[in-house]
């Protein structure tokens, strides 16, 4: 008998009146329902969360940061230790980036040429090499069920408004803090120009993805799709890209600067133009409306550090939009974060979480979950944490409830805040 | 029908050899069994830890600090929102310290007399003034299970080597911080006066203690016993303390700067002279050894901030010893930190710990662990923790078995670290 195939999809029902399709996508480490939401775990851990609360939360594939894992563990040791899989205890389905984005935009010193990028680690100084070569064979050792292509995603149009941004790091910075560089470095910069050269970069650099993977039979790659918020750039890409034969393909290049009707549109123009019987990805987004807009585009999948940052910040997402937990008004409020929630933070007793007699937890108030927070107590992000994964998961599990129905009305009356995303 | 007592206590089993003894105390929020160790949740929280995972540990009971829960958020808030246990969703027995150990020990200006200590808020630097009266007032007003007794604890005797400290704070200060004060302040400091007066106090506190206390019906005030190392001041203070009739008494003022021989006699000598059918606790104790010693000289509860404040440091408890999870010599370790541990970092599929397709999840290794440490992600205090909360669970129900039995070479045998204490 034939080993099963590193990833297969299968879609099982379509809305009628958009773009969006439910499907399942199955690889050697499991399945995964779409349209699916994966939590970022940066350095191999969804911060502050055990795994199996991740699981509780519904979430069935978690993306991992190649260039995070790179500087520290390092792709050797975790090849040694049986792959990121064992390493982090999560034995579903895992994605890794390629590294490049963050190289490109967190790295002090960096600079990018025809064959890849050059920039200091940010744990020791030491100058590292990343090539789509280099992209691959460290994946390789990480040893995810997809992996990314590493492509050259160049910045967002310098008209464009900041949004939050793509990693999840502690750091504050602006959303594109490549912009400031460039526009720094070249007083003549061509945002057209670089967007061009970049997707040239991107169809070069995914042929050489495609041949320096070794593991095909394990691990899916996935190709990358840029092009800005140029449509005929996108274009472009999307059928070069797309020409190249792989098992998935994603839309990047999106969130890293431009604001949410941008996105809808560059969502909008390329995901009918992407394969249709191959799982769609969207990268780094986003927030609820973006994600309906992308949903009824087409899209797949999704990943965001929104639910983490902004948990561990005190922000709580709800149906009509986030909390911000430190605000003094919430002192003496006796209700959860929201009424209408499942998670560990709102209704514990629907877990495995019980007191010390065995019986079942009460909900954690508003009141306490601020005084965490103002205590600086770490179980303040570890709940909103929760909290805000679980609304990820719940708000894409009636997504996939409502495109067999085309319901969306209703679904906009249980999730006021993604009216934007209906375009 | 009369209303149930606030405390009980019920002794099931003694050693033939020790004065060791099994039981159970039982409160209107539940019952833990004894000799019993608490899990130290300084701002209303075991740091880290959502309350089911403290439970799933084995703890039955945590301590609170009310200096703590006073400065931030305020007795009247928790008062408010239903009392401590409502609060912070622990639904078992909960015992508060009085507030004083900390009000001498961590504000940078106090001033102790005869009526009670004035110190700075080291949150917004008000002046607070701490009485026995103001004491149970706040700790009515939070709504433990067991109180304590504002006591004057006097330093360690200066010729006394420094061991860790008290309290759960990221404070690294010296384990005495009060004595260097002490000694600045005043070159004539004699140190067996300063006990004398701390023990003529605490008698006169603890009556002024019991006096205020307005909900005897609901909790119960623990007096303790002062003297620090001179068996005649503890001997003085036991029989003066005890005559005033309360549900149970407590050892205080040792682990504040001497040595394990040093606690142990005080504990030998002490015990003993307390009311054999009221529950007897040491207060801040300890490591293994200590718990050995004091548990076979008849002590019956113990707190200690190790555990949670170690495991913050990646310090892991083991049968054998601590191994500090930071060193490079783990960084490839496959093991788990204890193989003869049942935690949720050591053997997870003993809980309801499922991965994302419902698996039971593997081990932690010490190589993850350590990598967690060195990339501060918050997970690895998190495992840490948890398994060093489960190790003194463990190491409790194993004294609890071996009581009855007196076969204390076999305990030795499985916690060879304990040794020391056998005495």
């Amino acid at each position: 008998m034939a080993p099963p195939p590193a990833l297969s999809f299968a879609i099982s029902a379509r809305s009628a009146t958009t773009g969006a399709r439910v499907g399942r996508v199955t690889t050697l480490h499991g399945s995964f329902d779409t349209p699916a939401f994966m939590p970022v775990g940066t350095r191999g851990s969804v911060k502050g969360i055990l795994p199996h609360l991740v699981a509780e939360t519904g979430a069935q594939i978690l993306l991992n940061n190649t260039y995070h894992l790179l500087l520290r563990p390092g792709p050797d040791l975790i090849a040694e230790m049986g792959g990121v899989h064992r390493f982090m205890s999560w034995n579903g389905p895992i994605l890794t980036d390629s590294g490049g984005y963050q190289a490109y935009s967190m790295a002090d010193t960096n600079s990018v040429d025809d064959d890849g990028v050059t920039f200091k680690s940010i744990i020791d100084g030491k100058m590292i090499r990343m090539t789509p070569e280099e992209s691959i064979r460290v994946q390789n050792l990480l040893g995810p069920d997809i992996m990314m292509a590493f492509d050259d995603c160049p910045p967002s149009n310098p008209a464009s408004a900041p949004e939050p941004g793509h990693s999840d790091t502690p750091s504050d910075a602006p959303a594109d803090p490549r912009l400031a560089r460039v526009l720094r470095r070249d007083h003549k910069y061509d945002h057209a120009q670089r967007v061009a050269i970049a997707n040239e970069r991107t169809v070069r650099w995914l042929e050489r993805c495609k041949q320096a993977h070794t593991r095909p039979s394990e691990q899916s790659l996935f190709g990358i799709i840029q092009g800005g918020t140029d449509m005929a750039a996108r274009s472009w890409c999307v059928e070069r890209i797309c020409n190249i034969d792989l098992p998935g393909y994603a839309i990047g290049g999106v969130a890293v600067g431009e604001g949410p009707e941008q996105i809808a549109s560059v969502v909008r123009h390329t995901a009918p133009l992407m394969p249709e019987m191959k799982p769609r990805y969207l990268m780094g987004v986003g927030y609820e409306r973006d994600l309906l807009a992308a949903v009824r585009a087409g899209v797949d999948m999704f990943d965001c550090v929104l639910p983490t940052r902004n948990g561990r910040n005190a922000n709580a997402f709800t149906p009509t939009g986030q909390i911000r937990l430190r605000n003094a008004k919430f002192a003496k409020e006796q209700a959860p974060i929201d009424a209408t929630c499942d998670c560990p933070a709102c209704t514990p007793s629907r877990y495995a979480m019980k007191g010390p007699a065995g019986e079942d937890l009460p909900f954690f108030s508003r009141g306490y979950i601020r005084h965490l927070f103002m205590a600086e107590e770490m179980l303040g992000p570890i709940l909103v944490t929760l909290h805000n994964l679980r609304h990820f998961q719940r708000f894409m599990a009636d997504l996939r409830a409502t495109i067999p129905t085309d319901d969306w009305a209703g679904f906009l009356h249980r999730w006021p805040v993604a009216a934007p995303g209906l375009g």
